[in-house]
């Protein structure tokens, strides 16, 4: 692709000669000639790069030609799509793959080696099963969606169109619940009998765990980005375009409204509620039943960002305080024993 | 199954007409015609469900017949059980799997495609073991139990009747055990050639890790529940009906006495031993060689739940404190001045 | 092995008859005849043992001949190794294994069954690659790896010599990150078109993750140990020699300096540096950006693990701080009334 018509993509002009093909992208300190950059921080680096995505205000000089955007890392993400698609594998069903003769397989799939698919599945269009996928029984997946290696999809769950799920990603493993028999001390499996729906456009990071409803349905909303390692319990519900960083686990029938972000490592008790547009930092903890208002949280019990730091501040001077308590300790008794 | 049915299943009676039938099970909010339910909370919804399992001092009204019992949610567990068990493939071999030529297979066992069974392995009469489920060589499972797909069981472990196992589960795998040589500043490996040993009853969760010992055993007691992603070390020891919720790491040695509940997220450092019958609350942090006593246990590091409390309202108060202390400063230069 | 090979190969010498042979490793407490064991610490149970390794300022007495080294775990360790070495499954390619026809396969590997190996990928002498093993297309893997079963391998990857891959290790995920479109309110995948290089001699363990680089690489330093369930997000470096317990999580672009120990559960922010020899406690958080000295450090946010301890006391010494406010108000109050 020409620089003008990487312009002409992102409806913007070349600053510059705008003929040179553009063969790779990179960050700005390790781009060679070649290379697509973007640029957004306020220190210029010197960068080899053919051309850089830089700002509207941008009135730096560098020594490629640029192109003007709103959005400069959004546009180069924009671009990178176009120039370095994901690996699309040509459609084929592998001959190891093993399909129950009633599951329907659509258009242009590609099924690698030691792929499974369950009675009553339901493949969509353009979905690539990578290898030693396992979908079982009565499933629907939408279409384009990618499934790579060793990815399980267990019974009944629903799967929309355009979703990713990486490596070792199990969809719809039974929920955590047990009653309890005090007289036989004895746990009785509580019925994980529900499913599991994820939207369209949902991508799910390598070993993650979403389970299936107990009784109703787990659901991950459209356009949800959850990273690696997560724990989505059963019968939980997340809103769309909400983001999960890594290792953070939710308890059962919490809810995640629309366009929140979530850090990783977060721990939600059950029956929780984060309202649409809250963000929680990284290892803070959600106590069960609580709501969770729009705002920047932190901490265990999570409570507003400022407060957390205030309050992170007054343990830290805490030694100050034990002094002062000293000092007039000392001062009173002084004053005691002149008044006496 | 009639109403009636369910009634004497249950040991108990049921008030109102018990010959409708049982088609669903669901809870009180969504039921739909033919759903069985119960009900505990002090709150009455209406429900469209056929049948209600109540308590046994319920003196409401519904719109249906109910069954009154002791324990209306371990009732509806039991009985669910028997309207909806799990899902019991046919006995079968599928032509893929690679079974080794001395594995001994039991009666009636389910083995599907791209299962792998190694040398001197036995699996137990009634097995169901999914597509691509990893058992190693010399490993003897129990009679009836469920490995979903891509199960690992590593050599020489040995699994009890009754055990189900989720996908991506991974038993066996090396502890996590070096010894720094200080001249050369390398890690030796130190010896993981012990076991595991899981026994009767045991639920493990997806992606759960349960490493071998490095010389002896690590054991899982009978009954006990563990969730998804949860970490358990070399030689960790864990009692009998023990519950751990999602995501939960116990580092190497360290023993859990039967009866304990563990929350999710917690982290338990080496050598520790909670006594039987312990509740920690999630992302506590238990510090090596500590014992837990008996009790409700919160915070890092782990102290009883009402210290934990108290201590966290001492420290919402500080600037309250500080305030005073301030005030008290003002009053005893007041004082000097008068008293000088 | 005899008791005076055993010597030998510590460069050391025998106390005691060196002619039994030794048949089995283990601790002291549970050793049986025909074990080796070693001893460390100062209090001296009664051992079955037939030869024990000791310190070279050992001057107790053990009813069986002992060796003395400078380090007795290690001695231990290495001497383990030659005793038990790990098991070598011979040289074959199962014919189940589905391999592409421009992949190279080294001399003397092993290949086990469902094990898949993508096109252009190279796979050095010696290896082991045990059932449903996925490696991708394009990668390199050096001499004498050890790859568990279910381990994942994305495109484009490096792994060095000798490198041991735990059952459900996924190597070389995308990385998570996107960009928000604030216009559409949608996220826009960023390019995650890097790679990952595991140097040689590291081990991983079950279940851990390691995404690609964005546009870099990730890479894991030679002779570092990864325990269980840890995430490792794009554009790492990790060094040489690091040790990171289960479950720590390790945002975009930090930077761990070679010979760290990282402790379970531990979270860091993206763009942090931990410097050579740091040492971080369990469960400790690190910030965004923060550099981390030389030293021992626990909590979130981390602080030198001495401050940690002080602070801890001091929150805990609260109440009495409170209750010597309350009695300074007191005998203030009797001031003021007696001076006014």
């Amino acid at each position: 692709m020409k620089i003008w018509e990487i312009a002409k993509f992102l409806s913007s002009e070349v600053a510059g000669d705008g003929e040179s093909e553009i063969t790779g992208i990179s960050d700005l300190h390790t781009a060679k000639k070649g290379d697509l950059a973007f640029f957004e921080r306020s220190e210029l680096p010197s960068t080899a790069a053919s051309c850089v995505i830089v700002g509207a205000d941008f009135s730096g000089s560098l020594p490629c030609p640029v192109i003007k955007v709103k959005d400069p890392k959004l546009a180069f993400a924009r671009i990178s799509r176009v120039l370095f698609p994901s690996k699309l594998r040509p459609p084929t069903v592998h001959p190891t793959a093993t399909i129950a003769r009633d599951a329907r397989i659509g258009k242009e799939v590609y099924i690698d080696s030691f792929v499974c698919i369950g009675e009553g599945s339901d493949i969509g269009d353009g979905c690539q099963l990578r290898t030693g996928v396992k979908v079982g029984d009565k499933i629907k997946v939408g279409t384009n969606c990618v499934f790579h290696p060793n990815v399980v999809v267990e019974d009944g769950c629903t799967i929309g169109d355009g979703v990713i799920l990486h490596s070792g990603v199990v969809i719809g493993a039974d929920g955590f619940g047990y009653v309890r028999d005090e007289e036989n001390a004895e746990y009785h499996k509580f019925p994980q009998i529900g499913t599991v729906v994820i939207e369209n456009n949902v991508e799910i990071g390598a070993n993650t765990c979403i389970d299936r409803g107990a009784l109703g349905e787990t659901r991950i909303g459209e356009g949800t980005k959850i990273d690696n390692l997560v724990q989505i319990a059963h019968n939980v519900q997340i809103g769309k375009r909400v983001i999960i960083a890594a290792q953070t686990g939710i308890s059962g029938s919490t809810v995640i409204e629309d366009d929140c972000v979530i850090g990783g490592q977060v721990g939600m008790g059950d029956h929780a509620r984060v309202k649409s547009g809250a963000v929680i930092g990284s290892q803070a903890g959600v106590l069960p039943g609580k709501i969770v208002r729009p705002g920047v949280w932190w901490g265990t019990p999570v409570q507003p960002l400022e407060e957390f730091k205030k309050q992170n501040a007054m343990v830290k001077g805490l030694s100050r305080l034990r002094d002062e308590v000293r000092s007039l300790r000392e001062q009173l008794d002084i004053i005691k024993r002149r008044t006496n």
